[in-house]
């Protein structure tokens, strides 16, 4: 497994596929291995930045990450794009697919472009891109860009998962600022308004100024709205510089992976919990038996009360 | 507690409100009154249906519940309406809010109109919802209508509380059908195009035509899209058409709700775990021990593993 670890380490992209799907399984015959990778690349951190990219379907994200990630990979970087959604673009397309999607940047040696793994457990993808990001630092992508819709529960998932989140907005989406959800807002630290071109260039200018009133706060004058344009590669080079000054204060990232840690292991925990309920034969035996013993009028809170207490030490 | 139970059969507004905010409290020292009431309540069953109505924020679910709810009111029957979503109008709104969303209905004696408790622990709604589905039958609502917004997981948790789902679709809303989830598509039973009348009239027939092949179904003759305009009330009668079918076919509602018992004692069981890893003093500590235990270099995932073995008899 050292081998793995070090075929990684030297920059084998077939080695580290294999390994992602390695995290990723859900057999148990796989585990033992994997928890042998994750010792081997354990340990060794250099510097790295986690970026979520999260927006409605159709927002531009794949154009926007394909734009941002050769300009980062212009300044000497290596990036990792991973789509954490099953619903997203980037996994839901073919190899083929995604490739269209981000033409530049899948083509690129300095790039990294993995779908989330078929079907996708929400939940559980969670669980595992966080082992994903490890191994992709580990392999030297200092770069890490996570791809979600970014709608329902996922957001504060990736929030938990990342060290800076943008949201991307749409320009005339319909979808207009009261569309986005309270928990976006609370849990982004930059908006981009995309399309910022043609037809477009007006509306998208007067979506910033309306998102930089509504998130105004008097103590805070550092600038968190940018509107892009993907096709024509404009106002990439301020979103770069953000993220770069961000990178270069590994401390407070430490810190707040520290925090996250936490929340990963309850979020962990719940997976694995909910992965027991089919595993293990006896809770699965209690459910499959709940439909004799609901008859009696029994809630299935009170179900709940007596499962826990039958099973918990 | 019986008494709470009677005051509801006898149509106490007032006790029902304060029941159902039994039901949804998350205090331990509500458990007991609980309890008693879904004891009080069960094996009360009448003839139902739940409907569950969703769609991307600004469809017009509330308008489309309005002069749903009105039209089935005409008929003699009850309708209560639950936001599932933390994110819903109805549940963002204040009571006032509430009043102008749903003009008619909220003045209606016939209807029960309620915001998904505030705050929201999403998974918690759904767990407690079905709870709360129960009294408002017991209650005598005869029509329970759930609004989500339906994005995200959430709407497979709605597809388990519910004997239908109808799935709203905007005209030109940029969201065009690439842009329903996969997931909505399988579990929605129907699909309603709003605002069908002025400017979009035409648009709304198109994308109705485009849902209709999109579903096609050379086996299945039954209509499953409609167009709606809530504001000229034209397209109802309809949906109530073959809502009122469905209802009148308990067997095959009682069949499916059977079905759904197991999913839903799945979720209540995972909500309960959640809570336990905040409520359990050792989960606690275990949990807040972590980043000590971590600095081996040991995996979340170990560390899980670990949490099981040693908690679980």
């Amino acid at each position: 497994m050292n081998d793995l670890g070090t075929q990684i380490r030297n920059g084998d992209r077939r080695a580290l596929a294999k390994a992602v799907t390695l995290l990723e399984s859900t057999l148990d015959t796989d585990a033992p291995m994997a928890n042998d990778l994750l010792r081997a690349i354990s340990g060794k951190k250099g510097r790295s930045i986690r970026v979520g990219v999260c927006g409605s379907p159709g927002v531009g994200k794949s154009s926007f990450i394909d734009v941002l990630g050769m300009e980062i990979i212009k300044s000497a970087h290596k990036v990792a794009v991973l789509a954490v959604d099953p619903t997203s673009p980037i996994s839901g397309g073919s190899i083929l697919g995604d490739k269209t999607r981000m033409e530049k940047l899948s083509l690129s040696d300095s790039a990294f472009i993995r779908p989330s793994p078929g079907g996708g457990v929400p939940g559980g993808v969670t669980a595992n891109t966080h082992e994903v990001i490890l191994l992709l630092e580990y392999a030297g992508f200092d770069y890490i860009i996570l791809e979600t819709i970014g709608i329902g529960q996922s957001e504060t998932d990736v929030a938990n998962l990342v060290d800076t989140l943008i949201y991307l907005h749409q320009p005339e989406s319909g979808d207009d600022l009261q569309a986005i959800k309270k928990g976006i807002l609370e849990v982004s630290d930059y908006f981009v308004v995309t399309k910022a071109d043609g037809n477009l260039q007006n509306s998208a200018e007067y979506a910033a100024q309306h998102l930089r009133s509504a998130l105004s706060d008097p103590h805070d004058s550092s600038e968190r709205v940018f509107c892009v344009s993907s096709t024509e590669k404009i106002g990439f080079e301020k979103i770069q510089a953000v993220l770069s000054e961000k990178m270069s204060d590994q401390t407070s990232i430490a810190r707040k992976r520290e925090l996250q840690k936490k929340q990963l292991f309850e979020s962990r925990l719940t997976n694995d919990f909910k992965a027991l309920l089919t595993a293990n034969s006896r809770f699965r035996d209690r459910i499959e038996s709940l439909g004799k013993r609901i008859k009696s009028g029994k809630s299935l809170r009170e179900e709940s009360g007596e499962f826990f207490s039958e099973f918990l030490k």
